[in-house]
This record gives C-alpha cells, structure tokens and sequence, in this order.
C-alpha cells in the first residue's frame, strides 16, 4: 500500500481554485483575442539541447530533465553508463535524458517560430498560457509547477505594439478589478547611456544587476554594490543622481535629457518613452528609470506592474523588447517585444482584496434531493428538462437523511433545493427552498425553468 | 546554435488546433456541468510511487520519469549511483527519479480522493481534462503527449449514475455533430457469470483479455486463442454461443436469460442492464455482450462509444463501474463509476467529417491596414472604441503594400478590412472590404462598430 501524497511544491487545484483560475485566465485571454493575438501550444517536454544553456548556469541546473525509457536494454546499457558518468560531473546530457520539461514559455516559442519560419507570417502575435516546471526550492507562492502567461509580437519593431500592450496591461488588470495596479515603464537605451555616460559600457550588464535589486536592498546597500563590481566614486555618485530622479512623468523626461544631454543613446530611448506615453493618456503608466530588470535579452522599452500597494505582493508581471529571439536557433533578424503575466500571484492578490466575483462558485444552479426510489425517475426527467434549458443540476441518487443533503448542497454551493416527493409529484407541483434565505416556493413542474432563471 | 525541433510523438497546436480542441473540450465540459460536475486539477508529476505498479509491467516501462536535481551534489553522489545501478536490473527508484509524469488521469484522481477523504463530500462528482505522457512508440493517431477527459462519481452505488453518464455521452457527442456515433453498453457480472458457467473462474481475467480482441481478430481466430488459454472444447463452444448472440436490445435480453438460467451473478447484470436501457429510452444505446475492455478494476456496467461508421478510428471513449478506487492508498469502500472521451481521436473524426463549425476560425473581426503614419493614431482610437464594443480586431503597425497586408489578413482568417487614409480621415468615413465578397463600404466612423456588429 501507497502512503498517498504530492510531490513538494506541487499543488492539486479543486472545483473552486480550477474556478477562480481559469477566470482570471479567461478574463486575460479575451483581452488577447480583443487585440488580435491568437493561441499557441507547445508540448510539456523539449528536447534537452533545445532549453539547456539558455537560462544560465543556475537555470540549467533547475530545469526538470526526463530520464529516457528503456535505458536498461542490453542496446542501450553502454550509453546510459556513459550519460551517468558525465551526470555525475555535472553535466545532462541525451545520453541519459534525451528530454527536458519546460522551463519558461519563450525558448519554446522561439524553438516553435525558428521551426515554422517558412509557413508563420510576420508580424506573427501570439498567447500562450502554459504550466512551467523549476526545481527551485519551494516556498510561500513560489512552486515548482506554475502558470506563465504570455503574450508577444514577433516581426516588428513599431512601438504601437508597445503602446498595444501597455493597454493589454490596463485593460486586463482593471477588468479583474484591479484598478490601483501600477505599471512603471523603462527603456534599455537609457540604462545603457548611463554605462555610456560614466564610461563603463563594459560593465552594462553588471550594472543593470545592481539596479534591479534596488527595490530589495534600498539606495545604501545600493552604493556599496555599485562598489563592490569596481564603480569609481565619481561613477557610483552619477549612478546614484540617476536613481534620484523624481517626479511626474514630465518632470522625469526633462530631468532625464538635462542628465543626458547630447546622448544619442539617451536620446532615442527618451523619445520611444515619451511616445508611448503620449499615446496612453488613458491609462496609468509612471517612468521608473530604476526599473532594470534581470534579463539580459532585453533592447528597448521594458514593462514591470505592480499589485496594489495595499498587498505586499509586489510584481505581478513584466516584460519588454528583446531584438532577437531565434538567434540562438539560426534564425537572425527576427526582433519582438512581450509581456506577461503572474497568475499564480494574481490569484492571491484577488483573493486578498475579495475581488472575486461570488457568481463564480454558482456553476451548478440545483440540485434534487432523494425523496424515495418512487419519486426518483419523475426527477431525473424534470432535470433532464432543466438541462435543456442550460440550467447546471444534479439528482441526489442515494438513500440519505434530509440534514446530509442539505450539507452535500451548501458545500457545493447549490443556491436551490428541489424536493418532489409523494404528495408534490401526485399534485406535480415543486417544493423549491432557497437556502440563503431559507424562502420555500411551491413551483408547478412546467415553470421550474422560469422560476430557476428569474 | 541549435537545430529546432520537436521530441518524437509530440506536437505544437497552432492557433487553428488549439481553437478547434477548445470547441471540443468546452462543448464537453459545458455538459459535465450542466449535469452537476465540477473540475479537479492535478499535477504533471507524481511521486514515482504513486505510480508505479498501477499499470502493469508494461505500464511501468512506458512511464516517463523525471530525473532528481542535484544528483551530482556530494551528499547525493552515492544515492544516484545506487539507483542508477537498480535501474540498470530495470528497476527504477526514488534514489534516482522520485517523480515521474502521469499517465492517466485515474490514479491521481485516487490518489486525491484518498489524500482528501476527510474533507471532500461523498458522493464526489468531478470532471478533469489534463494532459498525459506515455513513452509509447509514436504512430499515427498515438502521441507520447495526449488529452484525456474524464468525468468519474465516486462514493455512490446508484444506477442512476450509470444513466447519467449515457446521457453525457448522448449529449456530448450530439452537440459535437456526431449524430450517429454508437454507445455500446455491457456488464461485468455477465461475463463473471460466463466464467462461471463454464466452470473457469479462475480464467476469468484471461477470457475477459481474450474477448476483448474479438473485435480485431475475428471469432475463428478467436476460438484459437481461448484453446491456447487452456478451455476445452466444450468450454470454448459455450463461448462462442454467447458471443453469437444477437438482435435488439430486448432480444439480447431475453437470450441472455435464456443462456445463463438461474444463474445469479448473469441475473444481476442483466437487471442492471435492463434498468440502464429502460432509463436511457431516448438515447442510442446497444448491449454488446462481446464488449469486455481490458481493465481489470471494471466490476459492473461498461460503456464503449465508436465513431460513425463512415470513419474507421473505432473507440472514442469507454468506462465503467468499478468496486474499489482508492484501495491501492488504504482507503476502503470507495466504489465509483466513470467514462472517458479520447479527445485526440475526437478531433480526427471532426476533421474527417468536416464537423467544426466555421465561425471558430473567426476570432478576429477586423484589421486597420497600415495607410500611413499619418493616419494610424486615429486607427488605434477607433480600434480602442471597437474592442469597447467586444469586437477583436487589430492594427497593422508596420509599412508594407497591401497585397502584404491582405495576405496577413486571409491568412488570420479576417473577413473585414478598414481603411482609413487621409481622405477617409479627413471625412471620418472608413472604408471597409469584405474579404469574402470583395464587396466594399463606406461607413462613417461612429457607425463602424454597428456595421460589424450586423
């Protein structure tokens, strides 16, 4: 016998959260479609050679490889030896797991663009709603099975699609209710003039590192970082006057071109940001030049939103343009810009401010309660009837005491009760309880329908 | 740089699929609901032992086993080693793969009911649609990546569960187009009782494998293979006659009666058919007395949908009563009954009948061509107001000619095209192309919305 449990970091999802999920995954998609991105799917595992080495070291280390089947045949033995042995020093490789589980949507999509070059027509906007996997070790809202939701423009290096997604953004969040979100936004030109400005191009990537932890560690350890990766003081003192900037997204684009000035680089980052802020009045968007963000594949504007200051939840989501996505796989020239969203912090965010609507639990409109074997079939017909009038019901079919039903209806959340017993069957008329406010009605069994959808 | 591809036996769903697997997988869930199921999720990846052991030897083998991270860390090195050499005799073990993906959605649905027996409801009515890996050799119409739909009640001995999910499957496979599908129906008990009578209890499981080819290998070949199981002639011939038996519903009734006199584990099954068949007088149902299925945990009635003749794919989906689910997890007395829809095999019978309905494709409602930067602010605006109004359309962004543009737009599969340059501007008049037609409009800006909505 099997001591049922789960895998660590692994969740099962019952009734109400598969409910609450797939309506904040609905919502977002609709959004998506509104704006003419279409669905893709890509399978659970990838070839191993596909995903490693494209996350870094720690990355790779992380990624969940499958072991082949049939390693044990006599064929085989010798190359699994050989796999095992190189495992044992480090390294994966086909020998032994020819497959590798999914470690983030977007090497998959550009393994799937890469592959379908010659039939995909650019600009080419896709959605692609996945479960990830990552043995990171597990705790509070970090798992190692999750959702990524995702959206990009491939092909096209018009900042409408910017502008395009920062609504997707808008429009998505305020529909689930979220309407004090904030989405910040940056452009890489801008860090990267800054490198310029005090003469540290090749310490670029160093130096966004930093900044992207600056919202952990605050300006102080801030400084001592910039130190520690060789910043001379009058570079550490620039950076920092950099991060200082304050103030309306006007004032910041004035602040940034007098820090700049005569920067090309800064120039044309600044003019992308006003551009896109100038075309979306309508909605809530702050220049935050701190905002940095890890990945290294990132060119242009980036995107960070942030929960509602009321929950201390922090991002839940990001993105940006990146200016090659299938070079990895031989495909060149091919630039994109994408965001996408945290579901899984999502959900906790709706579920901390109630911001989930109370329909959602309400799939299943009533229910009948067994009233005696004599009664049973006449209804299973009224539900049958019902269901053609696309109302969600159940008969109770075993044997059970009044007080057990009313429990089995109240935990799935049954607003109506049906009770057809002896008598109400010879009058055909329904006894109908509604249980949040204990009302009874007495229904003739031809306007059931009617009275359930009132 | 890496050569893109796919692992064998998995695929992409392009946009087309993924909407078209949807229209299925919606359609079917809409009528799980609307008879009182509501959706359980669980993970990709089990414990090894949870599964192992489940599923036969062969079983065990095609299982796809996730590798432990670390394994080249000093405190594990031993460990592996130790599993890598089990797994060299073919025994695979937590030492070396602690998880593994699941391959099916029965035993992690049992695993659930048993880690949870305390806090969820008998009966326990759930419907779930996840994907499952088996390491199979691909081959047309198998995949190593596929869907399964299942929808189980367990924790109820009523038949009226088994008429339930007739009706499902009526009411499913209708909604789908599939008018002439075929849903045979048979009962365990009727076959113990054959065993029985023919004085081979201690065959039963190995009649039962052997009954189940009849369908490929024909009844010649079939007497040879229940010699080869060790039935003497008379046994054999007692086999054949009850696998002869045919006519209606209601004559196989009664040759049945006949066949087993007396018997009372053959009068119980045929009760329990008698009363399905009474119950489900609207819907297409035969009894198939030479229906088996392999599965040995089926106790009662079993179920077997084929498709339409006209496509020769053979079984959509099939199930059963079983006695005991969560046995294997230590929790006793769980009995359930379910069904299963092969969503794959489903999908190939739409295409091959031309079932899919048309619309599907049409997500998109219209697309802005690119006319000018002089003119694409206002498209976006007018795009804005239209998505207000549910429409889905997009913006064409990048300067292209427009014999570009209209392959974009037919191969989104966009019946309208807007067009909006300086003199539709300057009279707020859009002009608008029906794709299909060729036909063209002119429609004043603030009754777009209205024209495509007609």
């Amino acid at each position: 016998m099997t001591v049922p449990s789960l895998p660590q970091g692994m969740r099962d999802f019952d009734a109400t959260t598969v409910q609450k999920r797939n309506y904040i995954l609905d919502t977002i998609k609709n959004v998506f479609i509104l704006h003419g991105f279409l669905p893709l799917e890509t399978p659970a595992m990838e070839n191993l050679d596909t995903l490693l080495g494209k996350y870094g070291d720690e990355g790779d280390k992380l990624i969940f490889k499958v072991l082949n089947n049939g390693l044990n045949d006599e064929k085989n033995k010798e190359k699994a030896a050989r796999g095992f042995e190189k495992l044992m020093t480090g390294k994966a490789t086909a020998e032994l797991t020819e497959r590798a589980l999914k470690y983030d949507l977007t090497i998959p999509f550009a393994r799937y663009v890469a592959m379908n070059k010659n039939t995909i027509t650019l600009p080419f906007k896709r959605y692609q709603t996945q479960q990830v996997w990552r043995a990171d070790r597990p705790q509070r809202g970090r798992y190692r099975e999750f959702t990524q939701c995702d959206v990009d423009v491939v092909g096209s290096k018009s900042l409408w699609n910017e502008i395009d997604l920062a609504k997707i953004y808008h429009e998505a969040l305020t529909s689930l209710g979220l309407e004090n979100y904030s989405l910040q936004i940056n452009n890489r030109k801008i860090l990267s003039a800054l490198a310029e400005k005090i003469n540290a191009e090749d310490k670029m990537t160093a130096i966004t590192v930093v900044i992207d932890k600056l919202d952990k560690v605050g300006i102080e350890k801030l400084t001592t970082l910039l130190q520690e990766i060789n910043l001379e003081e009058a570079q550490v003192n620039a950076v920092v006057e950099y991060l200082n900037i304050k103030g309306t997204n006007e004032e910041k684009i004035n602040s940034l071109s007098n820090f700049f000035s005569g920067n090309t680089t800064a120039t044309e980052g600044i003019k992308e940001l006003s551009f896109v802020l100038e075309n979306c009045r309508d909605i809530n968007i702050n220049i935050d030049q701190t905002l940095a963000r890890g990945l290294n594949y990132y060119t242009g504007c980036i995107y960070e939103v942030k929960a509602p200051k009321e929950v201390s939840i922090g991002s839940i989501g990001g993105g940006g343009r990146y200016d090659d996505l299938t070079g990895m796989f031989g495909v060149k020239d091919i630039p994109g810009v994408g965001i996408s969203f945290g579901i899984d912090r999502i959900y906790d965010v709706l579920e901390e401010l109630n911001l989930f609507p109370e329909a959602l639990a309400q799939s299943l409109k009533t229910i009948f309660f067994y009233m005696g074997e004599e009664t049973i079939a006449n209804c299973q017909n009224l539900a049958d009837q019902l269901r053609k009038d696309n109302i969600a019901c159940e008969v109770y079919t075993e044997k059970a005491k009044l007080d057990k039903q009313f429990k089995y209806a109240e935990k799935k959340g049954i607003p109506f009760v049906i009770m057809i017993g002896a008598d109400e069957l010879s009058e055909q008329i329904a006894s109908i309880k509604e249980l949040k406010t204990g009302l009874q009605h007495k229904v003739k069994f031809n306007e059931v329908a009617a009275f359930l959808n009132k």
